[in-house]
């Protein structure tokens, strides 16, 4: 398996395009992506479990029932959810797509990002639609991902080629998230294209499956949205044998498919509001996975621990408050903390209790981009991962006055 | 009923004091409180959830495991929490304070906050304890609960003048709770006093219930603290009949606690750490307690919420999403939605959509320092209050270098 460009026009038979088209007022900012395939695809999504639910989830969610979708419609600015016309508004966008590109309706995931509860007018799509059609094409990724972003600093991309059944496949995806992102749910909006040739029942398995240790264990703020979700598109032009059941090729898909959602989870935990720094908790020897999970989500969502992280300070008692009431069981007497850089790594409590440790040194590893906070819990075997960022300046003055 | 002053020393039999003994460096800060009561009283407390829990908390337990006290000790500039040898310190600090006060050490209720993880010394207390002993005296509340300060602003301390069976009877508490602070246990530190003669059982009877509705329907950052408890301690010296069941005399003591406990959760809540303003949510139609409780815990836990009250920013949507991930079984259809202020109230969702409101007045009422936040469920006839802080810069600020 190798990293490749390309992004979500990475596997055979994709393109796509981004543009603004009026849903956003500055207009230097795209506010609308589009991906196509040229054949159509079996399609697999995850949603929020927010019961507040934007309106193009419904839509998209009626759309792939039959395990099929062909185009991607996104736009940003404006989340479409909490509005009496919503549902309409995300029918008529696919219905408008469709139309464009000589496709079903039925055949159009839709999405949308943005401000919660603000009407969504059809107009901007009325031209802009056809115009992002217009400009679809295979190095189209990158404007597609900017379309789809909202308070993003950075894009995210990502595409690799692996090999199922002796044939060369790719799969993309690229994501926006930035705030809002809490784990326990399918969050963000994430779209992935690959050429792979898989049933649409077992991609659903395969992406249900990833996302349980990929985008569910990714938080920035606690706050789980209600527009979010990952979908995957796999168009078959690779031209393997058909993917449908558990094996050895299935085994190569997962693989490559949780290198991009990895990937993208990195990406959006490092990018989360005002962040400086992204935060990796890896939680190890715990007697079962829900165990490590729950430690390492609690770890990642304690705003003491992330306020300590952005002063680069080692005080390490947050973590082990954040176990403390996790509601996980562990024996905390057991609990050993490192914490870890680019810079090396420093241990600064042994069973339950702290160690003499160099603030100086602590300091130098805590300055770093990216930061492991490493818990070991001495009761078993298992163990998980969870990515989150500091919590700072930043993120009051970006969520104080989101709307204006 | 009515508000007196005095905090911990309005009832009869109890004197207070606080003094600077050296856990600090800072000379001008106090760091050590005591409250006395001249004859032994009944007791009752709760302490935190956590499973790290602050070597004091189980020291304190064992001693009030008869019912009884007649002394609480408690500094401030370190938790003696995840030390090796945590409870022989506390246990020490118990034996200094009964040698100095010529009682039992089984009768000291000992508490601790500040710092995790850091060890902490006898030596200031041995000079300190017989210091704050000597200071003893009913104006020495104020300074008691200045002793008890970490990261507060401002002091925190009340009493109210109540009658049971004829007898005027006092009750009255301070609080230190700034950050560190979340529902769902027993949290921050309150020492709460009175001369109401009542049974070890009922006290706890009533702190137990009472907590529910109140210490634990606060939040200030989701962070359940590792060495928070409140205690009661009721000496009996108003004279009245002894209260040993629920009845009329009960229902009046209930009364009053929950006046004391309700006004030091705001305080707490408004000087939650960098809050510039108090939040309060106030729930109703909901179809139980429990799903109002869980909704205004939500709302006033998200984070995105609290920065948009910092901005004064009439984003709703946070609401709802916060209500939608909340777990609770609502039906967000019929949720509804007012901002209220001492400058008016304004509705922004009716029927879980938006409706046209004036930007301006919403402005105007959440520039405010005290909001209600309030939300109809129409399914039923439950309701709940929570209290909150918004999420300032200034939390970052205290947060991302505590320690030094």
């Amino acid at each position: 398996m190798k990293i490749i460009s390309g992004g979500v026009c990475a596997a055979k038979g994709f393109t796509a395009g981004g543009v603004h088209c009026g849903v956003r007022k500055n207009r230097t900012k795209r506010d609308l992506a589009m991906i196509f395939s040229e054949v159509k695809a079996s399609a697999a999504a995850v949603y929020t479990t927010n019961l507040v639910k934007g309106a193009p989830l419904t839509v998209t969610k009626n759309n792939i029932a039959d395990g099929k979708a062909q185009a991607v419609i996104c736009n940003s600015g404006n989340a479409n959810t909490c509005n009496a016309d919503g549902i309409e508004i995300a029918e008529k966008m696919c219905a408008i797509a469709a139309d464009t590109l000589g496709i079903d309706a039925a055949d159009v995931v839709v999405a949308s990002t943005g401000v919660i509860g603000q009407p969504l007018s059809i107009v901007p799509f009325e031209s802009g639609i056809p115009a992002v059609a217009e400009v679809l094409s295979k190095d189209g990724s990158e404007a597609a991902s900017e379309g789809i972003m909202t308070t993003d600093t950075v894009k995210k991309e990502i595409a690799v080629e692996f090999t199922v059944g002796g044939k060369t496949c790719r799969i993309g995806g690229i994501a926006k998230g930035s705030g809002m992102i809490h784990p326990n749910m399918a969050t963000m909006l994430v779209f992935i294209t690959t050429d792979v040739c898989i049933s649409p029942a077992m991609l659903q398995k395969a992406l249900s499956s990833d996302i349980a240790d990929t985008f569910n264990m990714v938080s920035v703020d606690g706050d789980t949205s209600t527009n979010d979700m990952v979908t995957v598109l796999a168009n078959g032009m690779a031209g393997n044998a058909e993917i449908t059941a558990e094996g050895e090729d299935f085994a190569e898909f997962m693989k490559a498919l949780n290198t991009v959602t990895v990937y993208l989870c990195r990406m959006i935990a490092g990018d989360g509001e005002g962040a400086t720094k992204l935060l990796e908790c890896n939680v190890s020897g715990a007697k079962d996975v829900s165990t490590a999970k729950t430690v390492a989500k609690s770890v990642i969502c304690s705003s003491l621990l992330k306020a300590a992280m952005f002063g680069a300070d080692a005080n390490w008692g947050r973590v082990l408050c954040a176990i403390g009431y996790s509601g996980a069981d562990v024996d905390v007497t057991k609990v050993g903390v490192t914490f870890k850089s680019n810079k090396g790594e420093i241990t600064v409590c042994v069973n339950g209790a702290g160690v003499d440790f160099s603030e100086e040194k602590a300091k130098e590893i805590l300055l770093e981009k990216e930061i492991e906070i490493n818990i070991t819990l001495d009761s078993g075997d298992a163990s998980a991962t969870a990515w989150g960022c500091d919590l700072t300046y930043d993120y009051v003055k970006i969520n104080g006055d989101y709307r204006t």
